[in-house]
Formats: C-alpha cells, sequence, structure tokens
C-alpha cells in the first residue's frame, strides 16, 4: 500500500446523509420509529435504495436468492475475499443504526477505496444479509449464505402474526426456492467483519469510543411452568399452598447464586416474561409459566449453568409441591471471532490513536451465523445509554467516524493478501 | 324450650331439594358453573324462587329497598330480633353451596320451628343479602342494612365492565335511592349468625364436621409498581441491570421472613397477580406491576405487616436503583365474633356429640359487615379439598345436615329471651 493509503479516511457527511436518507424509509411519523421488518414493503424499499447507493458508488452490485444485497470492489486476484456487511431489516419502532451502520459503513469504505483508484489484492464484498432481526425466526439471510437453509424450513417460517416466509417472498416477486442457490463455499471467503451498534451500556459507561469483539455469546432459552394450585388467598393456610409464583421467585432469588456458582462475567441470566394464573389478587397463583435466558461465551459454563438452573427448579418444584416442565426454546453456540481478524481490528485502532476495549458481543448477530462457516470478526461503537431497539437508540458522529476509520483500514489490510 | 323442641332436628331432604332446585337457577350447561351475579336476570329468577319458598314456608316475606329479601318468623316479644342469613348471588361460574346454603339453612331453621308451633321470645329473621360478591365493590346488601351507602356511592359504583350499579337497579326495577331506606338501627337487632362453607382446606383436612368462628380477619390489599429500565438481555451486564422483575422476586423472597417476624399464625400474605413489563424473553424487565393481599385478625398485626412490607419494598428498590409505588386498594378491619354467639354455638355443637373446630374465618362475608353493627357468629361446614368459587365446590349432605342442627338449636336458644 501506499502512503496516500495509509493516510485515507471515511467521509463522515456521506455517512451521515446515507444513514439519514435511510431512515426515512419505513419511518412512522407518530413515535419516530422506523418498521421495515423483513420482507415488508419498507424493507424492499430499503434494498431499492441500497441497491441504487451501491450502483452510484460504481460498485458491482447484485442480489442473490435470499434476496441479500450486494455491491463488490473487485480485486487484483482470485484469493478468497473479504466479506463486510449487516443488515437493513429492522425491528418494529426501530432506531435509525441497528444494522444499517454496518451497512452504510461498509458501502463508505468500498466506494472511498474504489474512488481512489487502487485494487486490493482480494475482492472486497458488502453484503446487506435480509431479515437479521428475525421476523421469520433465525437469520434467514446469513443462514442461507452458510447453507442452513432448506424446503422445509422455507415452507414453514412464519412470522408472530402466522405469515409465512414462503408467501411473503412470493408476495415480493421473488421465488422463495431461490433462497438455496445463495450458499456460499467457505474457500470463497477469507472472513468477514462488521460493524455494529454495541446495544448495551458498555463502551458508553467506560467512556470508550470502539469495541473490539473477540467472543460472541452463546444462548439458551427455556420456557418453563410451575403448576401448584389456585386457592382462596385468606382462607389457605401458608403451610397448606401449592404457590406457584413462590415457586417462580424463589427460582429467581437463585439466579445470582447461580451465577457466581457456575457463571463467568460473561454470563447473563434473565427472566424477563412471567405470566401468572389465574391472576388475581385475591387468588393463590396455580400456575406460572416464564421464561429464562441465559448468554456465556463459553458452551462449558451454558451446560454448567443449564445444569444448576435445571436442580435449582427441580428442588424447588420438590420443596413447594409443585410440578415442573421446561421446553428449550432455542439454542445458539457461542461463537469465538479469529484471532488475526481480532488482533488486525485492535491494531488499526491502536495505529488510529482510539482506547478500544476487548469486550464479547452479547447480542446475536449475522456474524454470529457467519462464524460457523469462515473466521469473523467484530467492531462496536458506543451506545448512548445503551439504548437500541427504539428511537433513542444513538451514536456520536464522532464515534461513528472513528469506528468507520478502523474499519477502512482493516479492509484495506485484510485485502491487502498477506 | 319443651323437651320437644330440644329434640327438633332439620328435615336434610328439603335442604338437599332447596339447593338443587336454585342451583338451577344461573346454571350454565357447557361449565356446569353457576352465573347468579348480583342484579342480572339469573339473580333476579333466584330472588323470586327464595321469596317463593319463604311464602310456602308461611314466613313473612319482604324485601327491602337494597333488595334484600327476607322471610320473619315472629316472637312473642318485641326484643331485638335474631337475624339469620347469607346471600344467593354468586360469582361467575359458581358452586352451588357459596352463600347459598346459609340461606338455605336458614330457610329451613326457620320452617321446622313454624311447623312445630313454638313461638320464640324473639323474632327470628332470614335475610338474603344482595351482592355479598362484590359484582359492584364491597357487599351491597349488608352494607345498605349497616348503614353504609350513601347517594354518591349509589351513583358511582360500577361492575367491571363499567356498568353501573344505579342503572343495573332500574333496569331491574328497583328505584336505587330505597337503598338507603334499608338501614337498621343496632337496637332493632340482637345478633347476627350465618352459616357459610369454609371455602378453605383447614376442616376437610383436620377431618372435623363443623369450624366455629371466633374471628374474621381484616385485610389490606396493595397495587405496587416497580420501575426499573427495559434493557438487552444478552448486551447488559448483569451489574448494570436494573431489573424490575428482579426487584418484584425480592420482595416475594421476603415474605416469609416478614410474616415470621410480624405476622400470628392467622396471617396470611399473598401475591396472586403480577404484569412484567415489557414481557420479551430477550429483555430485561423495565416496570412491574403487582398485587399484595395481606390478612390477620389482629388490626395490630396488620399495621406491623403492613409496615414490614413497606421497609422491604423500600430497601429493595433502593439496592436494585428502582422507583416504587403503591395504591392501596381496599383495607377491611377484622371482626371479633361475639363471644356470647360463639359459645352458643360451641355448646350446640357439644350437645348435638360433633367435633368443631375454633377457627378464623379467613375470607369475607356478610358477617363481617354486620359485626360493625352488632353481634355476629358463624358456623363453617367443611369444603372438600377447600374447593370454592368453582363447580367442584361440594360438602357432603351429612356435614351439611350437621352444621343445620348447629344453626337450628343456636337459633332456638338465642331466641329464647335470655
Amino acid at each position: 500500500m501506499t502512503d496516500a493509503i495509509g493516510e485515507l479516511r471515511v467521509d463522515l457527511e456521506r455517512i451521515k446523509a446515507d444513514i439519514l436518507e435511510l431512515a426515512q424509509i419505513g419511518r412512522c411519523d407518530e413515535d419516530r420509529g422506523i418498521y421495515r421488518m423483513a420482507f415488508t414493503d419498507a424493507d424492499m424499499e430499503g434494498k431499492r435504495w441500497l441497491a441504487s447507493r451501491i450502483r452510484d458508488a460504481e460498485l458491482d452490485q447484485s442480489q442473490d436468492g435470499a434476496a441479500n444485497v450486494s455491491g463488490v470492489l473487485a480485486g487484483a486476484t482470485d484469493l478468497p475475499r473479504i466479506l463486510v456487511g449487516s443488515h437493513i431489516d429492522t425491528v418494529p419502532c426501530a432506531g435509525a443504526l441497528d444494522g444499517t451502520l454496518g451497512v452504510v459503513v461498509g458501502l463508505e469504505c468500498l466506494r472511498r477505496i474504489r474512488e481512489t483508484g487502487y485494487v486490493p489484492e482480494r475482492t472486497l464484498e458488502l453484503i446487506a444479509f435480509s431479515d437479521e432481526e428475525g421476523r421469520f425466526g433465525g437469520m434467514f439471510g446469513s443462514q442461507s449464505v452458510c447453507g442452513q437453509i432448506n424446503p422445509e424450513l422455507l415452507a414453514t417460517k412464519t412470522d408472530t402474526s402466522g405469515i409465512r416466509l414462503f408467501d411473503e417472498m412470493q408476495r415480493q416477486g421473488y421465488d422463495p426456492l431461490a433462497a438455496l442457490d445463495a450458499a456460499r463455499a467457505a474457500e470463497s471467503i477469507e472472513c468477514y467483519v462488521e460493524l455494529h451498534i454495541e446495544q448495551g451500556p458498555v463502551l458508553d459507561s467506560l467512556h470508550k469510543q470502539l469495541g473490539v469483539v473477540d467472543e460472541i455469546t452463546g444462548l439458551f432459552t427455556w420456557s418453563v411452568r410451575l403448576r401448584g394450585e389456585a386457592n382462596h388467598a385468606g382462607t389457605t393456610p401458608m403451610n397448606m399452598r401449592k404457590d406457584a409464583f413462590m415457586g417462580l421467585a424463589d427460582f429467581a432469588h437463585e439466579v445470582p447464586r447461580i451465577l457466581d456458582e457456575n457463571g463467568s462475567d460473561r454470563s447473563r441470566a434473565t427472566i424477563g416474561k412471567a405470566q401468572i394464573l389465574p391472576g388475581a389478587t385475591n387468588t393463590v397463583a396455580g400456575l406460572v409459566e416464564f421464561s429464562l435466558d441465559v448468554r456465556d461465551t463459553s458452551d462449558v459454563v451454558l451446560e454448567e449453568l443449564a445444569a444448576a438452573f435445571r436442580k435449582a427448579l427441580s428442588a424447588i418444584a420438590r420443596r413447594r409441591d409443585l410440578m415442573f416442565e421446561f421446553d428449550q426454546k432455542s439454542f445458539i453456540d457461542p461463537i469465538h471471532c479469529s484471532p488475526d481478524v481480532v488482533n488486525q481490528i485492535a491494531s488499526q485502532a491502536d495505529r488510529l490513536g482510539l482506547d478500544a476495549h476487548r469486550m464479547p458481543s452479547g447480542a446475536a448477530h449475522d456474524a454470529q451465523i457467519m462464524g460457523g462457516l469462515v473466521p469473523v470478526g467484530m467492531i462496536f461503537v458506543p451506545s448512548k445509554n445503551g439504548q437500541s431497539h427504539s428511537p433513542a437508540e444513538w451514536t456520536a458522529w464522532s464515534d461513528i467516524e472513528a469506528g468507520a476509520n478502523v474499519m477502512l483500514h482493516t479492509l484495506l489490510n485484510l485485502s491487502s493478501g498477506r
């Protein structure tokens, strides 16, 4: 690389303009939220906007069978390519940055490199994955690229209102079965890198401009039912109750102990949902159904946590004379980022004089799926007050610029063919 | 009293017939539940059925302004009268005995005495109170008798679907303001006695045929809100959370300690209702709203429990960085039954060779309201498995017969003018 390339910087004004323009697509005037859920009309408009921006940047624009939108800057060789990306679909009432920022920054990096006339050794490909937010369960776009989709899944995936992915894709003019053609050979990809907002409070509270993600947490979620006996709150003595809610309270009380005994400092356990039945002030709860969401970056730790939670549930049910059962609703393996990519990101951050923080990603991202196929790395930028999935989601422009420049030089170095 | 009167017994077959006949009114064939909620058409049909049965028994039938149905067996003197009663309105999907049993037994007692030609010194009055189950909040019938109703209450009481008591009474042909005329002078009543199913498991599990109620528990109910911050379950470290649900779990965990430290063996505390928001598996709870129902037979104990629960809430909110607030939704004073009436009931049970159990009533009854005006006493019969407010509610006929005979001789003795 020449010195001029070494001094190359992104154009923050173009990043700003792209973010603000894309934020208008699917925006609701009432709540200021963005509604670009996968395969809705707004999502389609977003894909068209992105494709047009890619063409404006004189990159080679395409869309695969899973509706993943790509922009390619051809390299000088046939060496495996570097992928950079994220997603532009959103949750309902989203902010402007989740996913979008990684795509817009990737676009700006390739555009900036393209403008200089510099030709990297390896091909660089921007990719915006479909349905990262899981409208139809899972992460359809990156799972398709990784060959994790099959005809049965295509036919059975539905959203929470029962709409089938298959029908929704057809409605938007796609052939759903073409998603099977989106699978790529691991040999064709050198690595995948993604910039994303942290969606948590760590960087903001530590006053760090940048996070270098070394691991992406795995998780399991359970749906647990504790069944006791609904009884009158006045006539049933305390020692004659089978109070399902008190079983839940006992269990919640054990969570910190179980994390202390079996977890790591990267462990999280959350009871975010609970239904108490019959749910009357003057009635002892006969049934509770609640969710348990447990995360860690080590599969061994996850297994130990699962065993400890199971034991606790079983002991509490015995002690309180309750029946218990649970279903595992989901399980995702933790992913270790590629040490090479992590070091590359960290050294570029260092060269740019940024104070970077090594950290896990507690949320799932396309990088987690891609990590099953190829080496991956992630850059985090701070989320103000840790806010995300809401119109309050925001990151300082200066932090976005810093993260984008780290991505630019990471891509330049990864694509230099060493 | 003559020896013959001392040997008098109720006619169980008539009690059976009355219970089974009344159980047909408002019965739903699908769930086998009874729907005779106050001032519905089924409740009106029940009142008409009762009035006709009272007239059949050649008692003096009347209805007061609160639609309380009475049947009077005039005594030989003008001494204050003895009231015996309960209610025939029901909760939705009720069983056949809650309230109804007390009215039917009262009717049988007066009918049986009337048939013998025996004239008691004091007048005996059967009364079936309106809306004991609180469709419109409170206990309208007994509150009217006790002078606790006023024009504002009449105008503002609504049921859970917003229907006004005022309108519903008019629809059924009543003048709502006439309820103000239902108030009675304490001097006109010697005492009020009520037979009721226990609605709890104590007698059934102790294999006792009869309960002699010595106290009726008072209660307070709170609606408590704990407000934290809704955050991502993966990206928010455990020590940076403001988890409203964990605040609730901490509080529930303190309930047994608070009862042990401040309560009596008659204390009950129940969290029967809780709403967790936003209520998603992958989101730390930002807000919980839950109910607390606390009962005891001593107002001093109730006050101490309230203070202890308040302190616990406040400490937990401080520790977990939550905001908390609570509203007292209801407060009912505990009532001590009249020692004279209690002893009368106990000695009649003893004379009839029954193994009676002294116990508090954990549920509220018309006797609790009447206890604010005149001396009261209550007889409990066992509830199979403690079941109530459901079609599974039942009591053995032999236990009903035993309870009814105790009521018969209690009434005979109380009305003997001593």
